[in-house]
């Protein structure tokens, strides 16, 4: 499969769910620990962690460890793969 | 779930598939018959009429049966969602 079906594919499955979808609008606002971005949740650490492991392997976002804390940060261009996959539908 | 959020999870995992977005590409040009929808992908008519599914209960596509031919068509207003959330995220 071509990489770039690949990536859309990662992406817009990343996209499908509530929890990802809200960690994405999070991390829009800057970077954050992965304990601040959990807070919000009712959800065990680890399958939140889940959650920002299937982020993080469709490039959405990506992250540092700092000492022993993970940050994750946005990624925008893979954002605008997706948006612009969109974009490309509703033109003619 | 408020009824945005559910939408949101069914298009953006009908869009997770290459079979399913090179349908809405398809349908972009116009409405086609499951037959002709169908045609180039190298897939067993079950799989494919499972895809089928997953498009029209996310909303992107709908279809109508002409005689013994089901009809299908895509619905703009249903990209336009997924597009504006994308959107939304990439302002500020």
């Amino acid at each position: 499969m071509p990489a770039q079906q690949s990536k859309l594919n990662h992406v817009f499955h990343a996209l499908s769910d509530p929890t990802r979808r809200a960690v994405v609008a999070r991390l829009k606002l800057g970077p954050a620990a992965v304990s601040e971005l959990a807070m919000p949740f009712d959800m065990a650490l680890p399958s939140f962690i889940q959650h920002m492991g299937v982020l993080e392997k469709s490039g959405l976002v990506s992250s540092k460890k700092q000492g022993r804390i993970r940050i994750y940060e946005l990624t925008p261009t893979t954002l605008e793969v997706a948006g612009g996959w969109i974009t490309q539908q509703q033109k003619m």
